[in-house]
C-alpha cells in the first residue's frame, strides 16, 4: 500500500456537500421529572433536637423538610432514577436522544463524569451515539447544560433527536448554622424543538466572576462564606435584571417590568426565604424603576428614577416591608413552583428546574402565552438570568394539559414518611465515612424504604467500582 | 403596586418577534496556543534512574520527557497562562469573547469552575457577561468544550463573539509503571466562523459508554487498569471509525479510505506508543476494506472484505509488523503533530489539542484543502471521531501562514531546562502533601523558573483560598 500512497499530500477535502440550513424552531423543556429521595426530616423537628427556637428554620429559612440520602443513594443513583423516569413516563426510546448531559457538584470521581454511569441505560438499548458529558460549576452546571442542549438543537451537529439533561446533586453542611440548608435531589429535563416551554432566545443574559462565596476544595463539606454568598447571590441579580432588561427592551420595543411582563418567576433556591428576598428586591426594582410605590413604602421616598439601593447598604427594615408588600405577587407567581425546593432542601444543580416540573402540575395549559423568569445562580460566580414561553406544541404528546395531567409530584412529596433528626445524623455520619471510601456495602435506608423504580449503590468494591442496582418498579 | 396587578394573569408573552435566522459558516478553529511547565525531566533519565532497561520508556512507550508542575503551578494557573498567551498573541480583547469554556480533570474545587477563575482576566477589562462552565469527562472534556463552543456559535444564542475553549490538566500516577506516563500541559483555542480549520459538521461521530479502565475515585492518583484501558482506546476508535465512515459515505457517496481521504491524524496520546498502534490499526482497517495489502503483511491473509481482528485477539506479531509497515505513512501524517505529547507527556483533554497548534507551526498554508482526522478519547468511555478541513478564511489575521509563522512551539519545547528524576520526585512528594491541602506557600520550582508571562500559584490561605499572581511578561 505505501507504493500506491500519492507523494503530495491528497488535498482530500476540496469538495465537501454544504450541509441543509434548516434550524429548529421554539427550542425549550418538552417534560420535566423531579426525583427526591424518600427519606427526609421535617425542620420542625429539627428545630426542637437542635434546641433552636421554634420558627428559625419554617420561618427563618422558610423551609419545611430536608431529603437525604444515607450512603444507599448518591449522585450517580439519582440521576439514573430521573433519567429512568423521564424515559419511561413519556415513553421516550433511548433510540430517541441524541444528546445526555449531567449538570452536578456532586459527583463521586473526578475524572469519569456521571454522563457515562446514565449511559448504562442507553448501551442496553443499542445506543451509545450519544454526545455531552458533565457540566461543573456550582448550582449554575445544569442550566449550562441546558442551553449547551438548547444551542446543540440549533446547530449544524443536530440530527433530529432529543436531547436529555440531568441534575443531580447532594448538599450537606457541616454541623452548625447552615446544615438545616442540606438537600438532595434530581432533575431530568427532555429538550427538543417545539417545545410547551420554549426558551426566548436572544433574552438570556449572563453574569460570570471570580469569588469565594460557596466552594468545595477539601473534602466533603464546602467551604461557605454566608453573608457573602447572599450578598453575591443578589448583587448579580440585579446586573442580570439591568442585562435581560436591555435585552427585553431592545427586542420588545417597551421597557421590561416585572409586574407585567413575567407571570411566574424561578430562583435557584438555596433556601426559600432568600427567594422571596429576591421577588421582593426584584419588585423594589420594578418602584423605582417605573414609581408605583404603594402607601406602606412611602417612606423610603421611592419614586420614579430613584436608584435601588445595592444589597450591600439595604437596611433591614426596608428589605421587611418590600418582602411583605410582595407577598400576594410572591403568592401568584412564585410559590406555585417553590414546593419541592421548600420540602427537600437545597438540590444545587436541579433546585430552579425542580420548579419547572411543579410549575406545571400547578399551572398546566395555562401556562400558555405566559412568560417565566428564571434566575440561576452558582457560587464561584455564575448566573444566568432568561426567560420560558408556555405554548401550545404541535405534538399533542407535550401539551402542557397532558404534563399535568402526568405529573405525580405533589402525591409523591406527601407520602413521604419522615425519619426523625437523630436518623438524618447518622446518615449524615455514615457519609463522612464512605467519602472517597472503597469496599464497602451501603447500610441507609433499607431498600424496602426507597420507592418502587429506585436505582441505588448496591456496593463499592475494593478497586472503587460503584455498582448499582434498581428497585422493580411498581406493577 | 398591588392594587393595580391584573386579576387575571397577563398573557404577557403574546407577541415576541422572531430572531433572525442567519447561522455562521465554517466554525471551527481560528487560532490555537500550547502552555507547558518549564519544568520537565528526560525519560532517558528516568529510565536509568528507575533501573529499567534503556529503551523501555523512550522505545517502548515512545516518550521523550515529561513535564510536571511542581506546587507553583496547578491546573488553574496553566489555564490562566494559556488563555492569556491565545489573547495577547493574537490581539483578542477579552470584550470580544462572549463564550469560555474549560476541559478538565484536574480541577482544585469540587465545585467551583476553572472557568471562574479565568474570568478574573475578563472581568478587569470589564466583560462578564460569558456563558459556558467546566466540561468535565476524563480527557474528553475539552472535545466536548470545543463541540459545545462551535454548537453555540451555530446557534440562535450567538451574538457575533469569539468562543475560547481550555484545556488544561495535570496527569500524575504514583511510583511505578505508569507514572513515566505524567504529565501537564493546557491549551486555548479559539473558535468561530470563517475558521482556518474547520470543522467538518454532519461527519462526527460520538461513542459513549460506561467502563472502569480509568478513572480518580480516592484522592490524587487515578485507578488505572492498564490492558482495560489499552482495549477500551482501540475498541471504541474501531466502532467510531465505523460510524465516521458511514456517515462520510452517505454524505460523500463514495467509502472513506484513510490513506486518500484524511492528510493528517491526531489523536490522545496517553503515550506515544499507543498512537502508533492505534495509527496503524486504522491502515488495517483499510486494507480489510480495500484489500490493499502489502507483500510484507500477506502471512496474515488480509483480503478485500475480510474482518479486521478485533484488539483483544490481535496478534502480537501483526500489531508489531502493522506498525512496522504504517511506519511511512505515519511519519506524513501523524508524526508532525506528537512533539509536544512526546516532550510533556499525557495532558488528558489538552493531549489531542496540542497537536493543533503543532501542526500549524509544522504543516502552515498546506494545510488548506487538507482534511485532518481526529479521534478523542477519554476513559469512562466518552469518544468522538470527526475532522477539521483547511482553509484560507476571509479574514487575514488567521490565515494558516500567518499563524504558522507566529506559533513558537519547537522554539519553547527546546529552551526547557531539564530537571533530574530526583527533582521530579521531590515535585510528586509535595504535590501529596498540597492535594486538598490550605494554609500554604507554594516551594517549586522557583519563580525565576518560570516563563516570562506565566501565570502560578502565590499562596493558598487557610480557608483554601487560591491567590494567582503572574510573572511580567518578556519586555
Amino acid at each position: 500500500m505505501a507504493a500506491t500512497a500519492p507523494a503530495t499530500p491528497a488535498q482530500s477535502a476540496g469538495a465537501v456537500p454544504a450541509l441543509p440550513q434548516q434550524q429548529a424552531d421554539h427550542v425549550g423543556i418538552l417534560a420535566a421529572e423531579v426525583y427526591f429521595p424518600n427519606t427526609m426530616v421535617r425542620h420542625e423537628e429539627l428545630e426542637k433536637h437542635d434546641g433552636v427556637p421554634s420558627g428559625k428554620y419554617t420561618v427563618g429559612l422558610g423551609q419545611q423538610g430536608l431529603a437525604f440520602c444515607g450512603d444507599r443513594e448518591d449522585a450517580v443513583s439519582m440521576a439514573l432514577t430521573a433519567c429512568k423516569r423521564l424515559l419511561e413516563k413519556h415513553g421516550i426510546s433511548p433510540m430517541e436522544v441524541g444528546r445526555l448531559e449531567v449538570g452536578t457538584e456532586s459527583s463521586v470521581d473526578s475524572s469519569k463524569s456521571i454522563k457515562t454511569y446514565l449511559m448504562m441505560m442507553f448501551e442496553e438499548a443499542g445506543n451509545t451515539d450519544i454526545e455531552g458529558v458533565d457540566c461543573v460549576q456550582a448550582c449554575y452546571g445544569g442550566t449550562a447544560a441546558v442551553l449547551n442542549a438548547a444551542n446543540w438543537v440549533e446547530s449544524r451537529s443536530w440530527d433530529g433527536r432529543y436531547a436529555v439533561v440531568v441534575m443531580s446533586d447532594i448538599s450537606l453542611y457541616p454541623a452548625g448554622p447552615a446544615r438545616p440548608t442540606s438537600g438532595a435531589g434530581a432533575v431530568a429535563l427532555l429538550i427538543g424543538p417545539d417545545a410547551p416551554l420554549a426558551l426566548e432566545r436572544g433574552l438570556s443574559a449572563t453574569h460570570m466572576s471570580h469569588a469565594y462565596d460557596f466552594y468545595k476544595p477539601s473534602g466533603l463539606y464546602p467551604a461557605v462564606d454566608g453573608p457573602l454568598s447572599v450578598y453575591c447571590y443578589l448583587n448579580t441579580m440585579d446586573l442580570l435584571l439591568a442585562r435581560y432588561a436591555a435585552k427585553f427592551e431592545k427586542r420588545m420595543g417597551r421597557a421590561f417590568c416585572l409586574e407585567s411582563d413575567a407571570d411566574h418567576a424561578l430562583f435557584h433556591a438555596p433556601y426559600n426565604k432568600l427567594v422571596q428576598k429576591a421577588f421582593a428586591r426584584l419588585l423594589y426594582h420594578d418602584m423605582c424603576k417605573h414609581g408605583e410605590v404603594p402607601e406602606a413604602l412611602a417612606k423610603w421616598s421611592l419614586r420614579d428614577g430613584s436608584h435601588p439601593r445595592p444589597p450591600m447598604a439595604m437596611p433591614a427594615d426596608l428589605e421587611k416591608a418590600l418582602v411583605a408588600h410582595a407577598f400576594a405577587t410572591y403568592d401568584r407567581k412564585v410559590r406555585p413552583s417553590t414546593c419541592v425546593a421548600r420540602q427537600c432542601g437545597n438540590m444545587y444543580t436541579a433546585s430552579i428546574w425542580s420548579g419547572i416540573q411543579q410549575l406545571i402540575e400547578t399551572t398546566g395549559a395555562s401556562l400558555e402565552g405566559r412568560r417565566v423568569l428564571m434566575y440561576s445562580y452558582g457560587s464561584g460566580i455564575s448566573a444566568s438570568m432568561f426567560s420560558l414561553v408556555g405554548r401550545r406544541p404541535e405534538a399533542p404528546r407535550f401539551a402542557l394539559a397532558r404534563l399535568q395531567a402526568m405529573s405525580d409530584l405533589a402525591m409523591r412529596l406527601a407520602r413521604r414518611v419522615p425519619k426523625s433528626p437523630e436518623d438524618f445524623e447518622q446518615a449524615v455520619q455514615l457519609a463522612e465515612q464512605r467519602y472517597c471510601a472503597g469496599n464497602y456495602k451501603p447500610e441507609l435506608p433499607a431498600i424496602e424504604e426507597l420507592e418502587p423504580g429506585t436505582f441505588y449503590l448496591a456496593e463499592v468494591d475494593a478497586r472503587y467500582r460503584r455498582i448499582y442496582a434498581r428497585k422493580p418498579a411498581a406493577q
